[in-house]
């Protein structure tokens, strides 16, 4: 089988791009070595794009309570539940590079119950799957949980938040049938030379 | 009973908020009379506000296929399957305002098949909760079948992408506990003096 | 778009009814000032309109442990988890008015755990609820729960039954596209002059 | 183990009974050769037993296009969805006598498309289930599957007001745990000398 | 209606069949009285049928923590969450035989919690039942629960691996469409001469 | 974190184990470059580690109309839907092996709709899961849709019995928490050289 497109919709060239965008990408394919294809089929509507990676950004590169691989992890196991197949094969590469745990990727994308992480960390990802699947029933016992496991109200947030901005992550993905680049299969999974 | 608060977290002064954030909100009052809660809860975190705007102005005050209604009318049925009180009740005011039906709200939330819209409409909203909830399993013939409506593709990226928006939305506003303005539940019920 | 007819079936003409349908329905325009729909549209069937008026006013008009607002807020709670137009929209405003609280029909249709109601009502909400949408499941510690909020048993047969009466109002309304008189959707919003 | 009490509520004796209620039972009872639970248990509440019976001879004992094995067909195979033991039980007895098939109850109970029934009755079948769980997404197309079948539309009221009074009693099952009979266990099994 | 065939494979002559499943359906039937159709059904693929039946006798012939009647009950119990025709019958029978019970099968298959059983018993089933229904969410605390009703991890494993054999078992019965011999339905309901 | 053990039960020691199983395994072992955790976690229970294996070899290595790959993909496709950790990555790895696609793996465990397969493909997993997910509604049209991709009814069988073999095999993973081997995330990944 020939491999699919990597969206259902046109996608740009970098030199049809307004300047922000161009740069912005190219500053990650300076940093990455490749362009994640995020970045290319979300470009088709320039307006989107700038709010999506700002929101983004807000989110994921901000200081806090959680670490750089926990909120990957957030990413994967929600994503996980809605069968997003670019968000789990993209941010497990991240989960396995930050969490130096070549394995814990696909543990966390199938069952967060059987990965080899934390109770503080279970009971994060399984508020982030609440969010993600029933959030009209979180209530205070949910949020009483996460105290109880020293997670602050901030961190409650930027958990729930990460969750939901992934929530349209995964549905702009499955929208356009996006697809993963080749490179995110097997980052992380060998040590770097 | 009295009655909740606007949010789980704390809600910031007008003066304590960043200027472009605080000039928004004064134009939304000027605008609107009255300041939704929306804009109010979310400036507890400025990045994510920024970002949560720019995304919402893109998708809902652009140029393109689908009325403003019709827009609100994507809000409303996927905020009805998230079971989001706030999203409901005030782009509910929305609808009704922007349709001039001042039925149309109640009947897109409970069930769009029994609303007084056209197929083309129904089809629509058809996509919109396949987004919203059973995203992976888009496929061809769902384009195929809003495309005999008469939508074009990018008509489809906003259908989707507007249900994509509001999954984000729908979750945030159940993670805080987001409550509607009073104001919201009356606007576009009774014609306007 | 015109607006669909009030049901499937035929509905018939007061002078085509039995002398007690027609008093019977004369008696409620006589105090509503318009017929609900569900008498026109069920009189189709004169026996079956008989016995479902005659059990629902065994539940709904009886003395008992049940505000009447209460009693309301059970039919709205259950009929939201069944998508069920007519009787959110109709009885909605039973909710409002009863209870002098004109936001709180649509809180309780989308979410019981949003609603401005004492965690008492919470609890009568959660459980018929259950018996909405998973009945077999029910066992003494559901029972336990409500006995702690001081509901007696004969007050549980009654939320109990009406949460089961309207699983039958629910779906005849869906099976005959009942459609709420454009009254019903602004009753109880507006202080009466 | 003890048999469990056959309801959760007091059951009247006879006597108490007000004379009606009492002359329905004796009726019942020199008929069938014993008392069905269902008349002892509910008859706790007297007005809801006259109107809860009343529904049920409406739509069970009219003449009509369905045959009484097909009504009672209806109600094992929603009662089966609901996972209500006494409808079960009791109207799967009905079904054995009325169809005079020995077989028939426990299959349409479990999984009607392998039960030994007509094309046609498997469509009336898959109809009542969509009543019974998902009535607010019927639509025009249900009703032409079933004019297909030469059902009339008030043989299609009647199916889809059988699933309907049917969620009503499955649920008043199982919220007072009623208990079936012995008797009706073996009814219509084995050839009557 | 006719009945139906009892596969929709074909199904080999007892001459036609390898001498060691040949031997295994005389031994059932001299035994039984006649030859379950899983037997015959199966014995279309004779590798799956040597397979099957090893699998079968080593979980369901064993010495062990749990009684003939209780597996039993596992089967029909999970065999009603998979709405299995053939298993329900079959193995419904094989209940009420050891057990001497003749209602306990339909309690069991319909709503283990209004069946005439132990809490132990109940406890068993919920567990199956997750098995069948839900297995990556098992964790410690369901271990507990059953540890807490004296069951062994030994017995725990018998539970679980009934329940994972059925999911096969039941699966296979519905893909063929294996029917129930007609003599399974009345087995165990009358006393044996 | 320390990895998790394979098995919540006892693993016995190659030593302890009965000659035919010890030999299957060090054949495994000779072969494979390690042993897989099903063989050494099964082998707590002999006779269902000898009836398990048979069954998979009767089904995983025949003849027969569907490739190695093909086989495989069904097995990681069901086991996505039911949360195997186990395995999706050990039959993932065969995945890549046998297809030698170091991509379809993941692809197909998420989402088979957007896996570079082709389309007689997708109607084979599209069968597999519902024989995986929902093997009740099963019907003629069903075996129809895979006659029409030139899958023989012998082909139809070994796609449902290998999906109810992986019901059975994902829910005892899933029942003793099976650890995957390290090695079979990366297998399949990388060129061997």
């Amino acid at each position: 089988m020939a491999a699919s497109p990597i969206s259902r919709y046109p996608v740009p060239r970098l030199d049809e791009l307004p300047a922000d965008i161009r740069a912005r990408i190219l500053e990650v394919q300076e940093k990455a070595g490749f362009v994640p294809n995020v970045f290319l089929t979300l470009a088709h509507r320039p307006d989107e794009f700038r709010a999506f990676f700002a929101y983004h950004d807000a989110l994921m590169l901000k200081e806090g309570g959680l670490t750089k691989a926990e909120r990957e992890m957030i990413v994967v196991a929600t994503s996980g539940a809605n069968d997003c197949l670019y968000c789990i094969v993209a941010h497990g590469a991240l989960v396995r590079i930050y969490a130096k745990q070549p394995l814990l990727a696909d543990q966390v994308a199938v069952n967060y119950r059987k990965a080899d992480i934390t109770p503080r960390q279970k009971a994060m990802l399984a508020f982030a799957l609440k969010v993600a699947q029933n959030s009209a029933a979180i209530d205070d016992a949910d949020f009483e949980a996460l105290r109880s496991h020293a997670f602050s109200d901030e961190d409650i947030w930027d958990i729930g938040a990460i969750a939901a901005f992934f929530a349209l992550s995964n549905r702009m993905a499955n929208l356009i049938s996006m697809r993963p680049n080749d490179e995110f299969y097997l980052l992380g999974r060998v040590p770097r030379k």
